[in-house]
């Protein structure tokens, strides 16, 4: 069996990120850039007062000196002359320096009566000015390709007047839920059914990672209902099946995939929760099946769809950062599969300490839902006493 | 002047959540649950398999017995009649454990001849069988209000059988930018005049906080602009005001709001970047004024608006999570304005270090597209070496 960071690198290594498209900067957050952000212009433009205060020149203005104020420039209507000896003009934060002035006195060092101007401290060359190009300047590379807009990073777009910005297209995620026993929340439930959960779980993983979930109708365990869902999913970058992923009578998805052509690279991984993960190619569509207990899907996103999405979106695509953080129960000696304990973090003086809850069965997702962190043990990770450190995934 | 604590209780406390609205669970992503989810069945409905094998009575079947199987049920499709001594059922992973049965063997320990199940591990009751109601019981609470819904969280209320679900609207924030030198991106620039990035960096923000970012358009530096613009931000919950807050002779912000009779509440804290900081109500309307520069409106955002965001999504709203880190440079004493440097966060094998960059000026919108963290000092923070323990905010 593959271990998670081998299946991870194979499922990695099949994917390529989605091509451009050209959307407006006001909906590029969290987007993933795909071509360069230059500066079409230089920022500041000009010196530029830092504040509220009089453009003067500094050799005029020693502490008790009296300069006359000749004018008023706010920011956005730059003052027309020149200052020439013992004048000043008051000035406002982004107001351009006037020609002649060197220093701007700031507002709280200075007293006026009428025109008059007093110094209370002395002024040096360059004060409170910002040089023209301080933060960039025209045709400089601000942003590079493959990293995620941040509200910061459209701020510094728009600063350097890119009305557009090309980033990747949204991964489409289509998700087809397979199983007889399954129905929609709402709808009527077969006998001995259950609501199907992961669909829609998976849904807003998908949105969450920055994807564009596309939810196929539930197929029933039937060779051609497979079949049909997957033609549904032509145009998607990812189809994710859950269910029927691994080899019982029932577990269909394999058989009906291969029906159609499905090159399968792996179907098992040594974890736990989610031995039964799926992967493999169906001509140029990308598949990877999760298994169909809803915590085993929801874990198993979070360790391979997550990265995968990213690395569709144009992002390297890695495993969840770990950290590590202090038991408070001691746990049994692990086996060959690497496990991941549902766990709640609790914050203390002395760090992070994780306490995994008592039942571990992957079939409660409540559990799931309410677990803050997974404890990531290695394969054949020993006992561990309460106390002891351990990786740990933040959720 | 406000500390920055001091200012955030007095925003926080002025505001209140917003009123539910009935949302499809499929939309519920990152919403915040105005009513609790209570569980409308009981999950697993009866005692089922957590594996695929051979539901038996335990007593018939230690190690080397045979039995006979006499049917199968796949999960949705439950075996009708009883299971009597020697006898077997094939069943799968969610298959209901039909009447007479007390433990599953699974397929592994298993092996068959025709009709013939032959144990290979001794089995004992209750084996490999989830009870009913291990997950949860119809009328459990399962999600009580005022969380955020995780796509775990989505998961457990799909499986309690909700289709709809009753979340707190989101937050309607207007953001209003101010200044007669600024332009939108691809507009013409006025002379002297620069690119406006607050308002599109804010409503990134916002989007990311998940509030609903309503961009009104520039007001010039006058207040009958600025008036409108106010009036604009009506049926919101919160307006976000950027420049002119401060108290200079082209400030008209607070002149035009109070004209309106803005009750203002503070206008200056205590903090760098971002002194200028104004709160106030006008009406019912609550009113933020951020600084009009755009590092300075950005962490003055992170401290105040996430929280208020937050504070009317219906979330508790809290000051953003601080870590430690190592600094790598010294720094010089801190005044009494508590301090938010720009830095990167480089992670070590001894921990996290972090360096601030050499240019602090608020004018550098560039610099903080490229910070991972702020350094956050307290008042009157003595001076540091490299390799001391500082509070960071991770970006």
């Amino acid at each position: 069996m593959l271990t998670v960071t081998q299946a991870r690198e194979r499922i990695l290594a099949a994917l390529t990120p989605t091509p451009a498209e050209t959307i407006p900067l006001a909906a590029a957050h969290s987007r993933v850039l795909a071509a360069p952000v230059i500066a079409r212009l230089t920022q500041p433009p000009a010196d530029v007062s830092a504040m509220d205060g009089f453009a003067l020149r500094a050799q005029d203005a020693p502490a008790g000196a009296t300069l006359k104020i000749i004018g008023t420039a706010p920011a956005g209507h730059p003052f027309p002359g020149t200052i020439g000896p013992g004048q000043a003009i008051h000035i406002f934060t982004g107001s351009i320096i006037p020609a002649g002035a060197d220093s701007v006195l700031i507002q709280e060092d200075s007293s006026t009566l009428g025109t008059t101007l007093t110094v209370n401290e002395s002024c040096v060359p360059g004060k409170n000015i910002r040089k023209a190009g301080q933060d960039f300047a025209a045709g400089e590379t601000l942003i590079a390709p493959g990293q995620r807009l941040t509200p910061g990073k459209i701020g510094l777009a728009a600063a350097a007047n890119h009305p557009w910005l090309a980033v990747h297209r949204k991964p489409r995620i289509a998700i087809l839920a397979t199983g007889d026993e399954i129905a929609l929340p709402g709808e009527p439930i077969p006998e001995g059914g259950i609501i199907s959960s992961n669909a829609h779980a998976l849904a807003a993983f998908v949105s969450a990672c920055g994807g564009e979930p596309i939810i196929l109708p539930i197929a029933r365990d039937t060779m051609d209902a497979i079949t049909a869902g997957a033609k549904a999913a032509a145009g998607a970058d990812l189809l994710v099946t859950t269910g029927g992923a691994s080899v019982g009578a029932h577990d269909l998805v394999q058989d009906s995939l291969k029906s159609q052509g499905l090159a399968l690279d792996f179907w098992k991984i040594a974890m736990r929760p989610g031995k039964p993960l799926m992967f493999g190619g169906l001509g140029a569509l990308p598949v990877l099946g999760l298994p169909g207990n809803p915590v085993s899907a929801l874990v198993c996103a979070l360790l391979f769809l997550r990265p995968a999405i990213e690395r569709l979106s144009g992002l390297p695509g890695a495993a969840p950062a770990t950290t590590t953080a202090t038991l408070t129960a001691a746990l049994k000696p692990n086996d060959h599969r690497e496990d991941f304990l549902r766990a709640t973090i609790t914050q203390t003086a002395a760090g992070d300490h994780v306490t995994p809850f008592p039942v571990q069965d992957s079939g409660m997702l409540k559990t799931f839902a309410h677990a803050t962190a997974l404890i990531n043990r290695p394969q054949h990770d020993p006992a561990q006493d309460s106390g002891a450190t351990v990786q740990v995934i933040l959720l």
